[in-house]
């Protein structure tokens, strides 16, 4: 059998427009097998207290990509997909870092290109999708989906910038999901495994710290009706417990309402590492993002802290327009101004800022989607 | 000259079904471009006296890969093809380890995409095909051909796990092949001549010991008529002389024969390695397929081992079942058990065992190809 | 909107004919995305007076790659393009070194696969093009553009092997460029500013001597008209002064005229290092092309040497053919002689010569694009 290939231009439109919803895959009823792709880059430029950057940096509004994938029908709702999505830099063409094994020590170069970003086959059917491979971890959901400027760029929520959620809190390797199926009443949801596939001594030594680094699981559910959508997250991924990490507990919730006019978002975010001296992370956004016509005026307030000495917190405004010429093809332009407080230095764009000092970024972009 | 690209979803079905035979291609009469893949993910289960492992695996039944190949028509029976296949790992989406020049120093990580499967471009006609690149070696068909499992999962051939046949056991880098045409009568043949291309001092400095380092050739010649067939390959790779390593010599021969309800294949297989104290390797691998309808009950015997001090040596047992959705889509379950002798330590799946102890190893998986 | 996919088999053969002209883009009226790719391998071998090497080479006529480019119009005038184009080794499936920021220290590994050649995103209009990302640098069209050869294989101009231009003298990262549009009668040109990216300090203190290394700029300027063109290119890429490094100041002129018979071409080149000690670094080619029906008779003379002690310099030969099988293929053979002077010890094909010895260099292999 020879499938037709096609090339997906549109979908990247309708991400852009964010939307709390299911991640899983709808019944499949046709073959197909798609490349696609996102060219972005930006002038980028930020500020601080003690040092300044100007780059050409990439995926400011959407990160850069390729990547083919798949469906094949086989009959009565049930299908398979697969999906292999290749990061990379669009100032420079390298690749972007990936994870093979859920922990620090697991982490791949940045230099060249692999399927970092998503490597997964599912079967699914009305009773919903199982995914196998690389993908985001449930609790990213409630981080992107409600973050106007979708956790890219200088505008990108501070509850994902300063995120204490460790190797897993954007993605996991080594995963078996479960979605649920679409049509269940508004309701959407998501449990995940993923395992760092550390040997599993018998009996255990004691003197194997990591027997379970990186093992964990993340889950999600959420529910939507009309323009109204809330969702509820939660993973954890073991680390064996040191100074410097332990144990990680992610919980979010995020909810949105699509007034027309308006698209307000908010999210609220707690991340706790069980460290020998623990440490729990907290913020919040508040977005909205207004349609003019075709374009997009984006706004966000967020804020993400530590309970460390001090209580080091960054707070973070940001504004943006995004021009659309096409489906395919957007020019846009993003400020952020970001506080910071209790000893932190957080800083935009590769600047570098003192403590308590504030910190200013810009991106002037061009995005174009195949 | 606007060529059409196609997409190739059933190459894969005919190679599982494990056939002796040419590895050369039939002259071309028609161009085309094809992008092709498998997606194999798998949740495998490995346990030994010392250490047992849980993962998601990648390629238990066919390794993960994707790639573009075409053809050019040059008329008269002469013809182009040209072929680069990276493989990755469908469980993170890394990519696959490669070897620039067929020695150890040559091996690159593991972490990024490179057309690490095969880079090769032809010319082939009536005469044959002369190939050019990265390719499988002539001594690695015997492996593939006759095992069930394909050299794949935990099911793999012992010949093949514990080969000492050394860097160019499987591929070799800077190649140039020739492969007989189809339509001699049943025979089928390849000779293979590769390159280290380490510099080659005038006059030789004796302070040179790897002035030929993964230099070397393969061959393998074949017969093949109704459902019988049989070939016999042999390959030296040349390594200055050391404790650990020297010169490489091994010679297999493989046979099946196709009785319908079952495809019974065998294969004998030595390697040996002329290092100071030499080395020699020994297995054999007794198999059968049985087709189930579209499905595939696979079964093997092998066991390869070396003449080192206590004779270690492996002996494994495999079942599996492989359920075809559809001749893109597959589901399979493989049990494999393996004994040690002689001081032997192998264990499956990444599993550890001690020396003369047992190991099993668990494959459940799905297999997609585009 | 599904867009097409199309493969460009022909854009080689047009760019073998090498020719003086503008590389920037015609406005776009369509819309389309294109798979293309080369596959370029050849046996080459080098003798020089110490040691010689026989290896498979990759890119002697035309460099391995593959890639996705595509337009989208987005109507009067306006469109917007992308190219992402990865180089590969033929001979042994693996990637080719890339360049993050434009300095020795941003040089990825050349084992793994990255669009190491072209990552780019422009707007085009009847203005002209605005291209950002990873590309060529103008100042490498002179030496490209008038070299028979193409800067590939044993017969690459010495101006291209022995440039002291640094990381950018082919392409650079960061880079933000505009080019002429077509149609300005006869005037083409291009300017282009890249970044290093180092973090601005503010003030910038005196500890850091490489706040700007990788900045720079490159910029061309030419005419054609008929058979005839003529280019001039000036490049600046900042450097701390170092014993080994500077400032890196180029400069080239390239001219050609197509006698219908014969295409002859020439340029001058030279490059300053502004080291502790200056370095300056001066050649020529002179090059002609002689079309026989379908194929190229390609020859060409070119040197290159600097103002170091004793003047050390390389003087090349070189005379190949290439046999265009169609469009698409094409097996060609070359031959190169190197003298060296001035202590000098260049060497073909990865032979070693001694100071002031000669080098031989023959290339004889396949090309075929997709």
């Amino acid at each position: 059998m020879r499938v037709k290939l096609t090339l997906a231009a549109n979908f990247v439109f309708v991400s852009a427009a964010f939307a709390q919803s299911s991640t899983g895959q709808a019944p499949i009823t046709s073959s197909s097998v798609t490349l696609f792709g996102i060219v972005d880059a930006a002038v980028t430029y930020g500020t601080g207290s003690d040092a300044s950057k100007t780059q050409l940096s990439t995926g400011a509004y959407q990160p850069s990509r390729f990547g083919f994938r798949g469906n094949e029908a086989l009959g009565g709702g049930l299908g398979v997909n697969f999906w292999l999505e290749a990061g990379f830099n669009a100032d420079d063409g390298s690749g972007v870092a990936g994870n093979t094994n859920n922990t620090p020590a697991g982490a791949t170069s940045g230099d060249f290109i692999s399927f970092n970003r998503r490597a997964t086959v599912s079967v699914i059917d009305i009773w919903g999708e199982v995914r196998l491979g690389r993908d985001f971890t449930a609790i990213y959901r409630n981080r992107e989906q409600v973050d106007p400027f979708g956790t890219n760029g200088v505008g990108a929520s501070q509850p994902h910038v300063g995120t204490l959620g460790g190797p897993t809190a954007t993605r996991a390797s080594n995963m078996v999901g479960y979605f649920l199926p679409p049509g269940l009443g508004g309701f959407f949801g998501e449990v995940q495994y993923f395992m760092g596939e550390s040997i599993q001594y018998s009996p255990a030594p004691i003197t194997t710290p990591n027997l379970k680094d990186g093992n964990g699981y993340a889950a999600r559910i959420g529910y939507g009706i009309g323009g109204f959508a809330v969702a509820l997250s939660s993973s954890e991924t073991k680390f064996a417990r040191s100074d410097t990490t332990g144990d990680i507990n992610s919980v979010n919730v995020g909810a949105s309402y699509d007034f027309g006019f308006l698209k307000l978002s908010g999210g609220y975010y707690r991340d706790k590492v069980d460290r020998i001296v623990p440490v729990t992370g907290t913020g919040y956004l508040v977005g909205g993002a207004i349609p003019v016509g075709v374009d997009l005026v984006r706004v966000s307030y967020s804020t993400y802290g530590t309970d460390e000495a001090g209580s080091p917190r960054s707070r973070k405004f940001a504004i943006g327009y995004v021009y659309n010429f096409s489906k395919r093809t957007a020019v846009y332009a993003t400020y952020a101004h970001l506080d910071n407080s209790g000893g932190a230095s957080g800083a935009l764009a590769g600047s570098l800022t003192a403590p308590d000092r504030s910190s200013n970024g810009y991106d002037l972009g061009l995005r174009h989607s195949f």
